[in-house]
């Protein structure tokens, strides 16, 4: 057994099966140990920031990780924007970065650099395999820091030498994160008196109590103690539609959450961070919690939210579910010309039960979460990294995850193009994955920014750079050259027969959704 | 004037006049400035990674920097291989990534990243701007580090509150860098002496010496010394075709180095680094420098190396020009199936005098340094740095620094897929560029190191991770999607045909060249 196949064989005993790769030279033969190691699933994308975002769509869904494998420091660099979104989401995600043989780094050839100062930046856990021998400990090592608590993206770096050289003995884990925390007793009646005690309570809900299940006890608590519940603005995964109890996102837009936070006087946060605004503003302050309120934080990435929150509904004396929870409503499928709104329309009207929702829409997706409250239930993802291009490897990492479901990826066209990529690897693994792209022919979102951080452009020159036509781009040519099936809307009626012979039909579909152009 | 209206009349004045970006909120400020400062000529691109390759090719073919910009760490994380190409390439680049505004960095948002860890694994200089009154000092400064002795990539990242704020008064630069190096004309005599007296020296040139007049040089050092010139496997650019020097590059593969370099007693390094292969195999050392053979370094990244061969040539006695010139020779055209040998000289049957040749052809462009020798002359541009997705943005950056030229693409299947959003802005900026897609629907590169690295892989779980049919890409309609015109060819009659036409049309053409499955 040579130092590949012992990685391959320790992730599956680990419990990964999953890897999305890109290989090289330097992983040759990681690869050929995907033949010696057959419950190991390879899956071959055609760039490395669709290998970081797939596992990263899977790693939300399944709550497990799945690996990337990638070529040396410029592979990491392809993977590295997903990487980012992945941290921020705190998913689970085994990293494999091939590198040179340790002998060969001295002679700097072409593609030497520094990988593990690289990976450092975005990963809880980083370590280069020394030999053989080390490479079954250092696996289980990486994936105890990759699902520990907190969780998060663990990356190992695998010499060439170390991947072809011969295991002798076996090494074992030596390194145990720290198990994730549950508050005590105490503290959480503490924090159940000060909820009981204040005048406007909000508990700020994300990370991984974004759930639907703790999400429900956070609503549960706040029925109990008169408190409000928000979402974060981009939560990792949660579950929405009918059933789910009525909550609303903090918004995006600083003016509108300090509007939804305005008059708080304890912000309870619970898997969140503090409000802050997403860019920064001239004159604007960047926090957003509101200076009188007091800050409590019940659950952290280090905590077992679900247990936590479940613990607080006890505490509290919760009743058995939310007092108010989104009713079934679905609209009559709408007609005329497509706009964000009759898009959102569209979408909701269709809906199966259960999809996957990846929602990278942006500005065009501004009346989704509206339309959608009453659709059927279904789980969102979201980009809660800001680094576009996130959705569709998401999406194909999603599917991977849940191969029984649909996934439906609402892609803006801008972000869409970041990792295009994805669409040819949902078609080679035939992924019942339904791609809308909502385009505006614009980076419509820095139109708005361009405004918002008081910037003065009253020329040509910076307006094109926010213009996304001249030429048009055309993605139905552009998925059949991918070779996934596309199709051109420009009506609501439109989008909704696509949509709905696109859940009919198995493996992907992509969807041109023509909106307004810029802002609509 | 603000920090960005600063930033960008500095770099104007300091012969920076291109801006190839990919902004985002962070940036707007810099953005905006773009009409009050009309010399800086922006480019917008649709990912970073062609933003970056785009700053590279325009960097070799001119000598002289652009800029690339940037949307904070994850921006420069997409850039991130391409500024590794840069990086070995030696290229004067000026990398601006945006990042939030100072005071906001400590809410930790989602967006926020440590850029500057990361820019320090490819960058001479790394540099955040504290304040606006800064910037000038620092854009001096940064232009200085790209262009001084060594060139390369100089990084500066900008905080949104320094791109905004008024400047009150300009700074001035802070750093002189190293001027290029001359050897002394006692170096210059003893080298001169042990290529006199060595029975089998080598002048293995590359780097800045690889560009015409240095290459010629050497020749003619070679001739007066009977000394045998190669070229570096991968030089950032070179002119060859008619009126060249003869002169060989060292083979990619190390077993043909090895023959290239056997029984060389002294190896006179002129820009390049003492050769090893590309990447390790087991049993096999990296060093090709044979072990009987003196290494000496005539001139390396810090020298004046067209200065440094021009004395040597004189202290030679060389004549004043090279004994052994390329002839011109352009073959008929070819008929018959396309094949890598066909390819190869339908390119060259063709070529117009002047073109630029941006060459990621990978293995199917093996034929193409032997069919080209006698073709009108032009320029080679090579991936240095190993990092796949060069091509297509290197050839827009090279179009863009040669508007009055043809620029030529000759690209691998596998690699376009990496930055294939080049096209678009090809189209956007009407520029001459031909691109040929060498479509063998194969990773051929890696089925040929699979077996060189001794990986055996006789299953079909590792066959599938090198194979890029299953579905086949369709270049002609992703050129489409991306608003340049597309042609499928089959045969060497129609490539060549296909070729006559481009050349002849204004504006980008893609040629998906359809090649036999795998190695050929």
């Amino acid at each position: 057994m040579n130092g590949a196949q012992s990685l391959l064989s320790t992730l599956v005993d680990e419990g990964v099966t999953v890897c999305f790769a890109n290989p090289g030279t330097s992983e040759m033969h990681f690869v050929a140990a995907l033949d010696a190691v057959p419950s190991m699933r390879g899956i071959l994308v055609l760039f490395e920031g669709v290998a970081t975002g797939a596992a990263d769509g899977y790693g939300r869904v399944t709550g497990s990780p799945a690996a990337a494998l990638l070529h040396l420091g410029p592979g990491q660099g392809n993977g590295l924007a997903n990487l980012h979104n992945a941290r921020r989401a705190r998913t689970p995600l085994i990293n494999i970065v091939g590198d040179h043989a340790t002998s060969h780094l001295r002679f700097d050839a072409p593609l030497t650099s520094d990988i593990a100062s690289v990976a450092e930046t975005f990963s809880l856990f980083t370590r280069t395999s020394a030999a053989p021998d080390d490479v079954a400990g250092d696996a289980r090592d990486a994936v105890a820091a990759a699902t520990g608590g907190p969780t998060g993206v663990a990356t190992l770096v695998l010499p060439a030498d170390v991947s072809w050289g011969e295991v002798t003995s076996s090494s074992t884990s030596t390194v145990a994160p720290p198990a994730p925390q549950v508050p005590s007793q105490t503290t959480l009646r503490a924090i159940a008196d000060q909820l009981a005690a204040a005048a406007k309570p909000i508990i700020l809900v994300g990370g991984a109590a974004a759930r639907a299940t703790p999400l429900a006890d956070a609503a549960r608590i706040a029925d109990a103690t008169g408190a409000t519940v928000l979402l974060e603005t981009f939560p990792p995964i949660t579950t929405r539609g009918a059933g789910s109890p009525v909550v609303d996102r903090l918004s995006y837009l600083g003016e509108f959450a300090a509007l939804q936070l305005e008059g708080c006087d304890l912000l309870v946060l619970a898997g969140a961070s503090a409000p802050a605004s997403f860019f920064a503003y001239p004159g604007a302050a960047s926090s957003l919690t509101p200076p009188e309120a007091t800050v409590v934080t019940l659950c952290d990435a280090s905590s077992d939210a679900a247990s936590t929150l479940a613990l607080l509904a006890s505490t509290v004396g919760a009743a058995a579910s939310p007092a108010a929870v989104n009713a079934p409503s679905v609209p009559e499928v709408p007609t005329g010309p497509l706009t964000s709104a009759s898009l959102a329309a569209a979408v909701a009207a269709t809906l199966p039960e259960g999809v996957t929702i990846v929602d990278e829409s942006n500005t065009g997706g501004i009346h989704l979460a509206g339309a959608l409250a009453g659709a059927p239930a279904h789980d969102v993802l979201t980009l809660t990294g800001g680094a576009i291009g996130y959705g569709l490897p998401a999406a194909l990492g999603a599917a991977i995850g849940r191969p029984d479901g649909r996934t439906l990826c609402l892609e803006a066209d801008g972000s869409a193009l970041y990792t295009l990529q994805a669409l040819w690897t949902m078609a080679r693994e035939e992924l019942d994955v339904t791609i809308v792209i909502l385009s505006n022919r614009s980076y419509a979102i820095l139109n708005l920014e361009l405004a918002r951080v008081g910037a003065v452009a009253e020329g040509s020159a910076a307006a094109t750079m926010l213009d996304l036509g001249s030429p048009d781009l055309d993605f139905v040519s552009l998925a059949q050259g991918l070779g996934v099936m596309g199709v051109r809307v420009d009506t609501a009626e439109g989008l909704a027969d696509a949509l709905t012979t696109s859940y009919a039909t198995h493996g992907p579909t992509l969807i041109e959704a023509i909106l307004p152009k810029g802002l609509g």
